[in-house]
């Protein structure tokens, strides 16, 4: 056997059929070579993954175009980076805390993405101490002194209320995501300072936990009032495809007795009709961007805090002028 | 500093503060001492972690809500086994085998599931050879002697096309995914059959790539003949709802010119209208069946063969008797 053919097998390198590869690898380890991640883990002391934990009920998860996207584009930043990626899904924060802790003690990871940020998120704090490399997917408020990369929530929102204030929009309801999250705060105050900058009445929010059901019956409720909104934002875009079936069933049309406007632009939002105005953001170059502020942090490089792609208004025929 | 502190610290349990226990480790590791992934991986063999390659473009991945739900179960099972899924997106089979081998070479996994299989799989082979312990996701045909577990897209094609027949629909036309994978040929086998069985002329069978722009210009393809089908049976959930989108723009009423049923009853089925006939399928309980599997092939236990738990047929008010 040539020490090419060697070499190509022991380094899953091409050049050596499937067989001849399985009894070099077989060979080896019975002389006891172990080229295996665990002795590189030892010898250069990286484990060559980071960690994600995602703290979502399973449904929830199904049907959360975000996450793919997020983690299709942190892929493509590991792949160049030969880094692979320890998902995790888990209910609570504190399970978090103990898998981080774990993850810390067993090198299993060499940094970890943190994401869906609350107020005084312990996590910051407790990561800081620890002392295990971590970029915050939020911020830059909260993230204490953790690299991060934020989208900009408010100037999207910013961009929804000079849609529909443009249009002739007064009344805008909003049907959001849970309250603890930052992002659903930085959104709720934007949304709040662009009404009274163009002069609207301040806009009534009702918050839900992302789910369709939550989002058709928060629908139901901002449109039973006596002076219901003419135009709604949705924090995400199942529950604007679900307010959109709840209106069509009580009989307000849309868009001329009620305008829409999504959040995220899957291609959910065209499948509907009418086809959804989104806000649309680049999901996969965020998860990239994140990605690589965590391989730039466990090199040991200086932390970065940096602002994701901004977002874009697509414009469709959901939204239009009020008619009532 | 207590014994008890120390160990709570050196085994991540409650019981001491964040400060102290950074400390205790700090010191451990100082004196070299360290309970790493890498060090359990050298002394029992196991990585602690199974792999799991996904092959398909990032922007299809953040739609199909089916690998979301599917990872969810695989993460119940792997929780309660302190096991870690790495997960990988790549584009072609190449890279698919050769990170399994990398993966192999490196002891970064301790199995793999496979997934997605196409007819006369590389991978099947690929994986027997290497002795990667792996678990075929489809089957029972073409995966070798590879555990395996697989939903009954037959049975489930089958109850399709008896809901539609029983209603008197006689011609049914299919909007499918990729020609190549197994489970598309299963259905579109079954599909044959079944309407065979109903005395019902052989349907049309359109193969896309299960994005809903293919999915509507599929529908437009359908509709458009001299005699077109009074009903569209759907390989995916957001191919149906742009199906649906694509039908009402055309001016055909769904249901009563045009039945729709879709495949994996997600969340989006109830939030359109009308709401979807949906095939309804366990995917959470298929990913758990999966990773419970490809624990006892790494364990050294017995290859099983087993089917995931039936899927059923939602009737909801996309489908009715056709009134052409």
């Amino acid at each position: 056997m040539s020490k090419g053919a060697v070499s190509c097998a022991l380094n899953g390198r091409p050049g050596v059929s499937e067989a001849t590869r399985t009894r070099i690898l077989r060979i080896a380890s019975d002389l006891g070579w172990a080229p295996s991640s665990a002795a590189r883990a030892l010898s250069d002391g990286r484990a060559g993954a980071i960690g994600l934990i995602i703290d979502r009920p399973a449904m929830v998860l199904g049907v959360e175009t975000f996450f793919m996207r997020f983690i299709a584009g942190i892929q493509e930043e590991l792949a160049d980076a030969d880094t692979a990626l320890m998902l995790q899904s888990v209910d609570e924060t504190s399970p978090e805390l103990a898998t981080y802790r774990r993850w810390y003690a067993e090198r299993r990871v060499d940094g970890v993405l943190v994401v869906d940020l609350v107020r005084d998120d312990p996590r910051v704090g407790a990561l800081t101490v620890m002392g295990l490399p971590a970029v915050a997917v939020g911020g830059p408020e909260g993230t204490g002194g953790l690299p991060c990369v934020w989208s900009d929530d408010g100037g999207c929102m910013r961009l929804a209320v000079r849609h529909l204030a443009g249009l002739g929009h007064r009344r805008i309801g909003r049907v959001a995501g849970p309250e603890n999250l930052v992002h659903t705060g930085v959104r709720t105050e934007a949304l709040a300072g662009a009404a009274h900058e163009h002069g609207l009445p301040p806009p009534v929010v009702v918050h839900t936990d992302y789910t369709g059901e939550r989002g058709a019956q928060a629908t139901r409720d901002l449109l039973a009032g006596p002076e219901p909104p003419t135009a709604l934002v949705y924090d995400n875009d199942l529950m604007a495809v679900a307010g959109l079936s709840a209106a069509q069933e009580l009989g307000v049309a849309v868009p001329d007795h009620l305008s829409i406007v999504a959040w995220d632009d899957s291609p959910l939002c065209q499948a509907v009709r009418p086809a959804l105005t989104a806000i649309r953001r680049d999901l996969s170059e965020h998860g990239r961007l994140a990605a690589s502020l965590l391989l730039d942090a466990v090199a040991g490089g200086e932390s970065r805090r940096v602002p994701a792609p901004p977002g874009e208004l697509v414009a469709r025929t959901s939204t239009a002028p009020p008619r009532n």
